[in-house]
């Protein structure tokens, strides 16, 4: 992947904003009950490569929005996103051992440990988009906790994983696996790049369709290279248990269209997910690139 | 127990107004994903005191609050308990199966639907407190969120869960036990006490401390009694099994100081919590006959 060397900047910048936040936000392990807290910031801390803030930092842009508010609205999506590996990589869910190239949160500490994880750094998530000053106006920081809650909710990500458990086992349509990721992961991905937006001035409804576009669009393209991945790359490269998607009889784009065509499916909304920037010019730069980014990832 | 009448039918009205919205704002069965939100009906609605909810109004009288606001307000540090309920029961927590008289929710459901449930339950809370106006300045409502996510991380409830874990199998002193519990149950408590109280008008913030030290106080209480009862009464009167904390050698009050002792011990915080309320007059009735319910109460 060749990205220009000021992107590959313009990435590490933001993403050691997010690292100096989070290390920041999450209590330290002197702080009681230490080995909770030091539970959570190993299980945040120190990998990841913090997609979706970069998203929220890319959308931001389109709106003139204030570095040190996106970074607060990225970290709050990243630990709804880092609660989630958690809760799926427990026994009970995906079984995972391996996660970042490290061992997974209940195999380092416990499983009620890992658990209470979980369930804490998605307070912690809230607790900081309500505390920071985001949006010039309240009442938008008040629609910003309620977005982020609903894409996490039962009718986003979470629902997203019970739709995923009711379908291990069974042989899904490319629209059914559609509608599962549109949950899954589509939903947080495109909460991270509407809050990094909102934390700028008002895009208008229009404006803002089209973020949610290629947002929708960039997540499934994610998604779609996600399984890719995890048939064909080894798990040193991915930092977790790669070919687990066919090992669990998971239905996945390349289960359901082969690696070629995923290949080309990938590439299809990549492009669309471009073409939803069109009215943005130079603004949607980082947008295009992460589209870019995410599509053409090796891990 | 004999509360006088009124109260009773101040209860029970406040109590159907709780299930009314809990019934409302929880997604009905045949919206996709139909078996997680079935069983997040299924851990909520039909049961429960609703103390918390309950401690919400009366608080929320202090202020003159509006009582649909209070609802909402309930409503979310229900759907907080109700979450955390359903991820204590897990096996790898305390491994219960019996709830509100029930099969616990991985039971009557699955392992994995259980834990998702918990999660977005919790997400549903957040939801919920930020959606609704719930105070004049959207600046006090952000306010009442921090408190909310505060008052269910690791410093509050789920911080709590975890000094519980790493105390089984060890005899705690009271102050270690009361640490404990003003994490595990006391801080949604004392949330509910302020959010019900922060609907009205502004108390003040010596008011709202001598609010918060009454429910600091009766939250103890609360855990107490509670106690008492898992190693009084039978599995039947108290709908979730008996005898559970002395079988898994859970530190507990009883445990501590012994049942007579206890008992006597939760007279006397229900004694300083009255006290704290001594300056509010007739406006803190319902607090007053709360305090006696929790400390008097039989199951």
């Amino acid at each position: 992947m060749n990205l220009p060397a000021d992107f590959q900047s313009w990435v590490s910048a933001r993403q050691s904003r997010i690292e100096a936040l989070l290390e920041q936000v999450l209590p330290a392990q002197r702080i009681v009950p230490g080995r909770l807290h030091s539970a959570m910031r190993y299980a945040v801390l120190g990998a990841g490569k913090r997609v979706r803030p970069l998203l929220a930092f890319a959308a931001g842009e389109l709106a003139g929005a204030d570095v040190e508010r996106v970074t607060i609205a990225g970290v709050a999506v990243e630990l709804i996103h880092a609660y989630s590996l958690v809760h799926d990589d427990l026994p009970c869910m995906d079984d995972d051992v391996l996660r970042r190239g490290k061992p997974t949160c209940h195999v380092e500490y416990d499983e009620p440990t890992a658990l209470l994880v979980g369930d804490a750094l998605q307070s912690l998530a809230f607790q900081l988009i309500a505390e920071y000053r985001l949006a010039d106006d309240p009442n938008t920081q008040l629609e910003m906790v309620k977005l982020l809650a609903s894409a996490s909710g039962s009718r986003g990500m979470a629902g997203g994983q019970a739709i995923d458990l009711e379908s291990v086992g069974r042989k899904l349509t490319v629209p059914e696996l559609e509608l599962m990721h549109i949950h899954k992961t589509g939903a947080l991905i495109r909460a991270a790049a509407l809050l990094g937006a909102r934390c700028g001035r008002e895009l208008g409804p229009e404006r803002l369709a089209h973020l949610d576009t290629f947002a929708k669009l960039v997540g499934l393209a994610f998604q779609v290279v996600d399984d890719v991945l995890d048939a064909e790359a080894p798990t040193a490269t991915l930092g977790k248990t790669a070919g687990k998607d066919a090992q669990q009889n998971k239905p996945t784009y390349v289960s359901a269209l082969g690696v070629t065509e995923s290949r080309r499916f990938a590439e299809e909304l990549r492009h669309d997910a471009l073409r939803a920037l069109e009215g943005f010019g130079e603004r949607a730069l980082r947008l295009r690139q992460l589209a870019d980014f995410i599509v053409l990832r090796k891990f």
